[in-house]
């Protein structure tokens, strides 16, 4: 037993110590331990000064922007500490529920890296053209997304207005067609650096989020080509307020499935970073799908390697999101569109109602769990949000 | 005769006191007068303490950050400051060398709003399609580009690598279509704001800049489907170290051409937003195109419309810029791609040597001017970039 009193934080939950995820709470940066948060700033000077530096801030960026040393210095300290028998002198537990966006986004990019994702989409939006386009089996397809509209579960989500095909000309509207997509994000951390190899990217990355992509299916099929999504996604992007250490992830690595061709050498792995995490979408209260991660074809580490291939440079705070998880089944797709088939198959609630696409008031709560070591769970904190009507 | 002794400090010249572009040097914020650096820290306390402390800082982000009403202030001390005959206490001119970028860029977004770019580029990438999507005519297409690699007007632009389509599946190496798009980009202020009318629009930019978004069109070939550019663009792009606040260019206002078909009314003016300014792109020596900016079909106040229509927010220090200027003749082409019609019509340069794309130490300027009172000519700083080797 350690001095946490929380039926929580065993290792039987997913937010025991080995999980200990890093939030921002109104106390400042904190460790979730099990359903409550610690905060770090009372008991900051144990830590010896740099690390009392870097969890006294008011945000994680001090600590995105150390290194994987101090980061690793730091998660073996708080075992250590939240493990006790006896609590650290000033130690007081706090509830979750002021957690704030914990960090400030630099660049925020979103992958496409489930191909039964890309596959369903294809067919979907372009039912006369290859499902899966020529590039996609050589490189992580991917595109900026907007930082500044990225929020922290909880936020209510209020539906966007926008152009959508008409029948004579463009209708212009609340989306009709609004959706969620299930991923998991990743959050950098360390020097800046270009050119990261597969090799380096865990040195690179912080931890990770679950993010839902909203987006809006109507707006998105009439503005996309050729230059990409745009306003379909730019109103908001919920990700989790607790961020699971890439370090409790160590077990839970798999291969990804192998690639159908050849992989050029700046995209080849030393080590697998796929990662095995069950996620779990909720619409109301009915789970109505379980994406699997570990089915996802391109890696972080992958997806990082071709962030920064072309010179281009990676900051602490830059967030990028692995792309809608789908699994090969029905109930595995990340994204209504594809769970209700382009809305031609509704989806059946436990209430008794049926949905294709997000009604106003609808809440959607994504939760992940993983392999820890010894038997234990690691949780990936949720992302939940509602829908609030268009204003 | 003011107290600044600079030949190029007259209207006659585009940075005479009609201009005062803003930007920050070793010595902090400054205010650029003709082809030297007015640093203001020194002079700050004359300006009252509200203004004097927004002046003082290392950059221009919380000036950004205040209002047109303080911007407008401002920037009539400035030019009661500039034109006086005897030099207030302190003031100290500075070279303009070490100028920096002047602000922290929040979300980068990148439109493409010139008809005539649009179209030769539709031509050129989809020789099978339709020059022009059915979208274009109805809203001004954009995507995010990548905030982190905006960097200052003379910075070396190394050659990016990546991928692009080879005889049997992609071939790796430097770009070999590196190449150049001559925009104007908008630096957003003011209270952080959504649903931005286009009639507020000058109350949420602060000022122009010129960009230059280098692109790397064999990378942008074979990755562009369906989500975008990415790697092809975010490697650099590069601004002019000096904003041209908004109000400098109220002579500059015209009409844009009229619409093809009826605006939905979030994108109608209630003032008509085009700008008459006039690029011109040298490539090493030689002046090669001279894009006129008037013929955008798209405004910056009906951009950040449609930008923010969605309930996406504006922050200051978000960053977008028009797309490439391409006027309707061949030598107001705004990309090199388009000059060399995908690289088949070489450009000759005045050294007698030609050109399709970027070879490995050219050197680009883009420069522009507009109409100011009084027969004067206002100046947007150049943005300039030299090529260096990919690493």
């Amino acid at each position: 037993m350690t001095w946490i009193d929380d039926p929580e934080f065993t290792g039987d939950h997913p937010f025991g110590p080995q999980t200990l995820p890093y939030g921002v709470i109104d106390e400042g940066v904190a460790v979730r331990v099990g359903g409550q948060a610690l905060p770090l700033r009372p008991i900051a000077s144990s830590f010896g000064e740099r690390l009392a530096e870097l969890v006294s801030a008011d945000s994680l960026d001090p600590l995105l922007a150390a290194d994987r040393p101090l980061w690793s210095e730091l998660r073996a300290r708080l075992l250590e500490l939240v493990t006790a028998t006896r609590a650290p002198q000033g130690a007081v537990l706090a509830p979750l529920s002021t957690a704030r966006l914990p960090f400030t986004v630099g660049d925020y990019v979103d992958f496409y890296s489930s191909r039964h994702h890309a596959e369903n989409v294809g067919k979907i939006f372009r039912p006369d053209g290859a499902a899966l386009l020529p590039n996609w089996t050589h490189l992580p397809v991917g595109y900026h997304g907007r930082a500044g509209t990225v929020m922290v579960s909880g936020t209510d989500v209020v539906r966007p207005k926008g152009q959508r095909k008409g029948e004579r000309g463009p209708a212009f509207g609340p989306s009709v067609r609004l959706d969620i997509e299930a991923e998991v994000g990743f959050v950098c951390g360390g020097p800046v650096a270009r050119e990261v190899h597969t090799s380096a990217a865990a040195d690179h990355v912080f931890g990770v989020v679950l993010v839902n992509d909203w987006s809006a299916r109507d707006i998105q099929a009439w503005e996309y080509q050729p230059l990409g999504p745009f306003l379909a996604k730019s109103f908001a992007t919920s990700v989790s307020a607790w961020i699971t250490p890439l370090e409790a992830l160590s077990r839970a690595r798999v291969a990804p499935p192998a690639p159908p061709n050849p992989l050029l050498p700046y995209l080849v792995e030393d080590v697998d970073w796929g990662l095995d995490l069950a996620l779990r979408v909720s619409w109301n209260d009915t789970v109505v799908t379980t994406p699997p991660f570990a089915s996802m074809s391109w890696t972080f580490a992958q997806q990082l390697a071709h962030m920064t291939v072309n010179g281009a440079t990676v900051r602490p705070g830059d967030l990028f999101a692995s792309g809608t998880v789908s699994g090969p089944d029905k109930f595995q797709r990340g994204s209504f569109l594809e769970l209700s088939w382009g809305g031609k198959e509704p989806v059946e609630l436990s209430d008794g109602s049926s949905r294709t696409f997000l009604e106003d008031g609808d809440t959607v709560v994504i939760t992940a769990t993983a392999p820890g070591e010894d038997g234990t769970v690691v949780g990936i904190s949720e992302v939940a949000g509602t829908v609030r009507p268009a204003v």
